[in-house]
Formats: C-alpha cells, structure tokens, sequence
C-alpha cells in the first residue's frame, strides 16, 4: 500500500479528467495528496515540468515518477493497485471498454464545450452532435446498470464526472439530457449514489457558474 | 494458438493503421485470414457493421467478435497471445507506452496529412508542427535502440507503420527528416530491419503514388 507522501496529484476541482484520477483511488482505497493547480494564476512549475508536451491536469507523481492523460493515469492505478479490478477480465472485455473510453475521450467534453462556446447554427450543430454521442452510450450501456455490466468500473469512472458539465450544456444548450435520452439519466443517478463518485464530483451548479466565468474571459455575452 | 479462419483481419493496404495490427501478429506468429476492404468501391457490410460508429479499417474479428481502433486491437493481441510480449512489464514503463502511443495516434497522421492536403502558410505551418512532433519523439527515443529500450515493442508498432507516409510528406512538403531529425531515421532503418516489419509495410513510392491520387480525388491539384 502506498504511504500518502508517495502520491501526489496535481489537481483542478472543475476538470472532468482530474476527477476521473480521484474516483479511481476512491475505489481502491488509496491515499494520495492532493494539489490543487492555479491555472489561471499560473501553473506550477512541477507541473509544467512534469507534463512539458501538454501543460494540463492531471498529472500523477507515484514516488516522483510523473504520469499524464486521466485515462492512461486511471489504467496505471488499475495495474498498480489490483483490488477491486476496475478493467473487466476478459480480453475482448477490456477492448471493449478500452474502445468506449476511447470514444468518450475523442467526443464528450470537446462537443459539449461547443455547447457553450458558439451560437446560432454551430450551437445547433453541436447540440445535435452532442446527443447523438449520448446516444451511442445508451446503446453502448444498453440494459446494463453500468457500462461493464452488474458492477461499477472503468468506463463509468471515464464518463460519470463529463456529467457534472451536463448542466451548462442544458442552459446554454436550452435542452435536457433527461429527455432526448431516457437510459442515460438513470445511469448518472445510479453512478452518484456511489460513494466515491458522490464525495468526489463537484456540484452541477458550481460548474455552470465556472462555465459563465469561462465565457466572460472568452468574450461570449 | 488460433485457427487461421478464426481471426480475420478487415484491411487496406495503404493504412498505417491496419499495418500495426499486421506487424503485431507477424511478432506474435499467429496466423489470420486477411480482407481486402474496397474503400472507394463501398465498405463491406461486414465492415459497416462491425465498426458502425467510425466505419473505418481496421476490424479485427477473433471468433465472429468484432474490435476497433487499431492502438486497441493491438493491445488486445498482446493480452490474448502473451509471447512474446508487446508492452513493458511495468506498470510506469506501461504508462510510459500508452502515452506514447496515445501521442502518436493525436499527431502524426493527421498533422501529415495537412502536408499533403494544404498549401502557403498552412502548409508551412503543418511542416513545422510535424518537425516539432517528431523532436518530441526523438525525445521519447533518446539512445535508445527501440522505444522500450533494447527490443522492438509496442510504441515501435504504433509508429513504424506510419513512417511509409514520410516519402509523400517530403515530396509535398520540400522537406527531408533525415535531415530534421537525425535521430529518428535511423530508428526508421533499425525497424526496416526487422523481418515483422519488413515483410508488412508498402514501398513508401507505391504509398506516394496512392497520395498524388488522393490529391487528385480532393482537387488538389
């Protein structure tokens, strides 16, 4: 078992991708410190040092060794500290959930950023693009409680924090994920009655205030 | 061991993509049943349904079951045929890999594309942004024979095949990587070497040639 001096996670409280690192060490039990980054303010050295190609959150030091990229911070967790299992078992399992974290990556927060970022014929755009990704996770998540299946793991803790952005993408979006997609919603509740999702997520409405203030510094009324 | 009718491969000669599944399986030995997808003459329904999302090659389909993204389908050949191993036994060294080969995946194709596809200022742009990448794996190679060190791995997978693209980068770009980056053409050579490789990847002429036409099919001229 790690000592806490050992795990430092430089941090952001709003970042999707930093919360993605604090669920997963939730689950296994593992303790770690952690930094919350400045980055308006500017950002630390360490950081900068750690993460030179990127400059982003999260960064992971496990005895100094720096890691970056939530995902492949979350995979290391998985191969460091076995128990419970986050990945399933099998191979063509662990491709497919690997596949559907990928997909999440390459789409969620990037569209919904569109969201809030444009007006007109590029916010339809987006909101059309956004929910038609949603869609393929309710498909990907079809009857299933979680996206592995009976219990809560790899790709859940990839997806569940993207959620708490879902709330300015409604306001600015002027939609509702409960409606356009009805299989999603329920996964997101289930998710938060989890106690490492719960105590880890930031509230909704914090992020939507984040998201104003985000707008004013890019020049959108 | 596999059957050879049990794992099939939907491929297209040209792709940097499929041609790192193909090496993976030529480290591994197994043997697979190889389909020549008609990318201009329609995707096989086959294709289509079994990579519905991007609709791209390449599949891998290992008893009827379906995998995409070609970073993916070699980390699922290295777990299902453990020897000899891919990936770096480490969890860090791991990490280290994945990141590289996340990079990878982000940049390179991409970026070298806009060579091919721009002209003026974009395409200066894209030359440079291309020579910055590869410093930065020539970073991430340091005197190291190979990525992981002494023996040929997975990052080497994810990158060599895309280097058959270069020769049209260069000839678009009035550039050569020799002389960029002379720390990284003779990884290039050191992994031409190897038999995997060598048998797997295209004359990079034949691959400029299937360039100019694709210049051609985008009106450039």
């Amino acid at each position: 078992m790690a000592t806490k001096g050992d795990v430092l996670l430089l941090d952001f409280w709003v970042s999707p991708f930093c919360n993605r690192v604090k669920i997963a060490f939730a689950e296994k039990g593992v303790p770690y410190e952690d930094k919350e980054e400045d980055l308006f303010g500017g950002k630390s050295d360490l950081l900068l040092k750690s993460n030179p190609i990127y400059q982003k959150v999260p960064v992971l030091l496990h005895g100094g060794k720096p890691m970056c990229e939530s995902t492949n911070i979350v995979l290391y967790i998985d191969e460091t500290w076995a128990s419970p299992p986050l990945l399933p078992s099998s191979p063509y399992d662990r491709a497919r959930a690997r596949f559907w974290a990928d997909f999440i990556d390459k789409k969620v927060f990037d569209i919904g950023s569109s969201i809030w970022k444009t007006k007109g014929d590029e916010l339809e755009a987006a909101k059309k693009e956004f929910i038609e990704i949603l869609k393929y996770l309710e498909g990907a998540l079809g009857d299933k409680d979680y996206f592995g299946g009976d219990s809560f793991g790899f790709v859940d803790i990839i997806a569940i924090p993207l959620t708490t952005w879902f709330l300015a993408y409604e306001k600015f979006g002027d939609f509702k994920v409960e409606e356009k997609c009805p299989k999603f919603a329920p996964w997101i509740k289930r998710c938060l009655e989890r106690e490492s999702v719960a105590k880890t997520l930031p509230d909704p409405q914090q992020v939507y205030e984040f998201v104003i203030m985000m707008r004013k510094m890019h020049g959108i009324e």
